[in-house]
Formats: C-alpha cells, structure tokens, sequence
C-alpha cells in the first residue's frame, strides 16, 4: 500500500482517476506514470488476469463480471476518470461471474458480446459513462509513454524500409473497416504476415516459424513490423503498444526493423525498447500517421 | 514409367500437355485428370520439391535454376501446352543453379525477384510463354477438380454462416490489391485470422493454437474458412486450393465449415474432403464469387 492508501495521494492534482488493469506490466507503468504526473491512481485488479505489483497501489480486486462491486468502488473512491489498459482476454458470457450490478445491466453486456473488439470495448465504455466516470487514455494521464516521431533507438530506416512502412501503412487502413488487424509485417513490398486474433507477438513469432521451416526463404535481416491504430480505433479503449517482448520477438524473426505511428503506439518501457532494437540491429521509429482523419 | 514414356499417349487428343510439378499429390491428381480427359501429361519435377509419383508418367527431373534443361525437355517433347501446379516455395535467387538457359534469360529471372508472389509466378510464365509454350491452368485441362457451387458435403451453411462467409469475402477482396491473402477465418462477424505468407494450414493451425492457450475463448464449433482467389490473380498460375489436409486442419480448428469459391478453388480429392468434413460435423460448400470481374 502506498502513502496515498484509501484515496488522493499528497500530489494529486487531477480528478480522482482509476485504472482499470489488465494483464502484463503496462498497468503499473501507467500508474507510475500518472503518479509522476502528479495524480495518484486507484488500481482495479481482474483476479487471474492483472498482475499483483498493483498491491503498491490503493486498490481493489474484482472478478470478471462482478460489474456491481466494480462501481460500488468507483463510486467509494469517488473517481471521476479511468484509464482501461493491459491484456485483456475476451471473456465468454457464459463465462462471467455475474454479481447483482452486472445483473441490473445484464441485457447491455449481452448484447456488447455479440460484437468486434472494438464494439465490446466501447460498449464496456459507455456502461461505464453511464455511471458518471469519464473514460480516458494512458495517452492522455502518461503521454510520456507515447511513440515519438523519428528514430527511437539509434538506428533509422532506410529508403527501402520507408517503402516498406509506407505499404504496411495503407495494409492497415484497408483491415481498419473490418475492426481488425493492428500490425502486419511487410519486406521489400511483399506482406509476409497480418495480425488477427493472435496478437502482435504470435504474429512475429509466426514469422520466425516461417524462416525456421523453409516457408520463408530470405537471407538476413528481412521485414518490417508496422504498427498502427484501425481508422476509428478509440484510442481512449484499445491504443496498440509494443514493449520489450514485442521487439525481442521482432529480433527472433530477423526483422529489419519496427515501426510505429508517432503519437498513436504506446511504448512500454522505451529506453529498454530502444536499447534491445539497438542490440538486435534492428531500428525503431515513430512514423507521422494521418490515416485518422 | 507408363506406356506413354517418350511422348504422347495414345489417347492423347489435345496439344501435348507439359505439367510443372511443385510439391504434394495435388500435380498427380491433376496428371491422372488430364490422362481421363484424353491427353497425356509428360512431368516435370523439381529436385527437392516434386513427389517421386511423376515417375509414373512421362518425365523428367530439374533443379531449381535448370532453366535451360527445362526449355530444352520442353522443345524435345514437342510441348505446346504447361500447367503449373504444386505447392512451391520462394527460392531465394542466390539459392538457384543456374544452368546457361538460365545465364541467358538472367535478366529477366533476376526482377522477378523483386516482385510479390504474384508477379513473380506471372514472369515465370511469361518467360515460358516467350518460348512458344503456352500456360494454361489445371482447371483448364482438369475441371473436374474445380469446386462446385452450393454444399459439396452432406451439411450446408446456416445463415448466419453465409453472413460470415460474406464478410470473408470482402475482406479478400480488400486485400488483393496488396498481392496477399487467399484465406481467412471469420467467425460470428469476428475476423479471427488472416492468411499472409504462411498458407491456409498454418492459418489454421493458429485457430487451434488460439483455442488452446485461451487467446480465443469460444465454446463449440466457431468460425469459417473463406478461400477465394486474390482479385486480378492469374488462375493458371496460382489458383487456390484445398485438400484433405485443409479439413483436417479446419477439423482440428473447431471451425463450423469451409467456405470456397466456386469454380475458382481447386479441390483436392473432393470426395474425402467431402467426407472428411461431414465426419467432423463440418460444412463445405463453394459460393458464388463475383469478385473476379
């Protein structure tokens, strides 16, 4: 528990803010982040799901459906925003431990699992609207974890690799209507892989499997990870991101490089990110993206 | 060797038919479809690549890079008409032996490289066409093996899968412009994975993959494989197809059925992927494809 247990901590300086934490070590950068910023953040835990570091925080731990006690604590803290960030996995309705304020609001999250990604999310983000907490992004309480534009580590691409990008870039905008696909790998103009349902990391890992068996015959380094939110991807829901293990798998495919659109990619623990690109040979840049206008 | 060794068979009644074998049983469905409909096939083989079955024909045996040998087999047999068929692996162009049919066509070789898959089987056939053989398609001189239109097994779509299926078919089409991608996954309005270099079993593979570590959390038979040639694709070159090892795959997957568009997806062994499919609770139908215009 931090100094802060139970409420605002000393700096705050924001609203009451909450987040909502999925899998993995974002969450907690985030929460660092916004603490630096100067307002202390309230975790809520997904029990399987978010890791214990957010015990350092004040928090709460709640189980998948458990929709009442969730904003019985928005409401105890009197939290005003929250940021919904990390791993999730889409649960199965079936599969929801539904407490009486999940009840009350059954027939809305029914009908939110009926859709895409992007469709459960910005339903569970206007359920949570409609309690009274602005939905926010990591982007906007830690925009010091956002890609910038140019060269992150101390490589830059290449004419090639900007050719490369620039196809990676329009791949991305035609998947957009179809609320899929984040990233896809692209080398000397052809697509070699397309992310789905499997995540960015499974598709690099994909990649790799590919050079391992044959599938994909090319010598050296090959091959762009290009990353990038869908046109009308609510950033505030569902930002892309890339951390460590995204450019550990990138350097296990032999990639030339990753690039991702300045402003729009979170950057999990950047300077590791830019140091491990760097070690790999590998570049990392921020690329300008207007693709959502 | 069969009792055609040499050249052409007695029953032959078209132009003397060349098929240039890539790997798996499919050029050998294709040579004994071909034999049926009155023309006998002389192989091709490629070392490495091509079942040893060819031998039962006609043929000959190249290394990747023989070109040469390849045009001067093609001349002594008198052939006017080649199929291209069989699965194929890119070569790197370092990897190939040129032979001096090779060194006097290098310049031509050495830009297809350059291109997507694509454009580097339709150089191909544009330097054999140069020669005076003429490509044609193994639907062309097989159209047995074609897909038919409506339920191929016992079971058919339901609506909801045809509204699926339709989904996965505009997004095939959005992205034949970018030379990529004959098959996707697409379950309940959700795009679950996307075919790029790795193939329609790989992809596959991937849905089980995504069932078993939880990525993809669905109860029951979930998703359909939608397969349709790339817009503007060159079928003679490059025509999609499934086989057995595809319903078993798709089996393995958990998928509700298999979706192809008819008349433009080849079908390996119709009947035990037929039957295949119905063992394991699956439809397979061929849809009408207007995507091709």
């Amino acid at each position: 528990m931090s100094e802060a247990d139970g409420g605002l901590g000393a700096r705050a300086s924001g609203p009451p803010l909450a987040i909502l934490a999925g899998g993995g070590a974002f969450p907690l950068e985030v929460a660092c982040e916004a603490r630096r910023a100067g307002r202390e953040p309230f975790l809520i835990g997904v029990v399987g799901a978010t890791d214990s570091g957010i015990e350092a925080y004040p928090h709460v731990w709640v189980r998948m459906g458990e929709v009442g006690k969730l904003f019985a604590a928005l409401k105890a803290q009197a939290i005003a925003e929250i940021v919904i960030i990390g791993a999730m996995t889409r649960p199965e309705f079936a599969d929801l431990r539904l407490d009486w304020g999940a009840v009350r609001r059954a027939a809305g999250l029914a009908q939110l699992f009926r859709r895409g990604d992007n469709g459960l999310l910005a339903g569970i983000a206007a359920i949570i609207e409609r309690e009274g907490v602005r939905v926010v992004g990591a982007h906007e309480v830690a925009p010091r974890l956002l890609a910038p534009i140019g060269k992150i580590g101390a490589r830059g691409a290449s004419h090639e690799d900007e050719v490369d990008i620039a196809l990676g870039v329009r791949l991305l905008a035609a998947l957009s209507t179809f609320d899929a696909g984040q990233g896809v790998v692209v080398g000397a103009g052809r697509v070699l892989a397309i992310e789905a349902a499997e995540g960015t990391d499974a598709m690099l890992a994909r990649i790799a499997g590919m050079r391992a068996n044959g599938r994909l015959r090319v010598s050296g380094p090959a091959g762009v990870l290009v990353k990038a939110p869908k046109r009308g991807q609510d950033l505030r829901l569902d930002m892309p991101a890339i951390g460590p293990k995204t450019i550990e798998e990138a350097a296990k495919a032999q990639l030339r490089g990753v690039a991702v659109a300045a402003g729009q990619v979170l950057l999990v623990e950047r300077d590791r990110c830019a140091h491990d690109a760097g070690e790999a040979g590998m570049f990392l840049v921020g690329f300008a993206h207007t693709g959502r206008t």
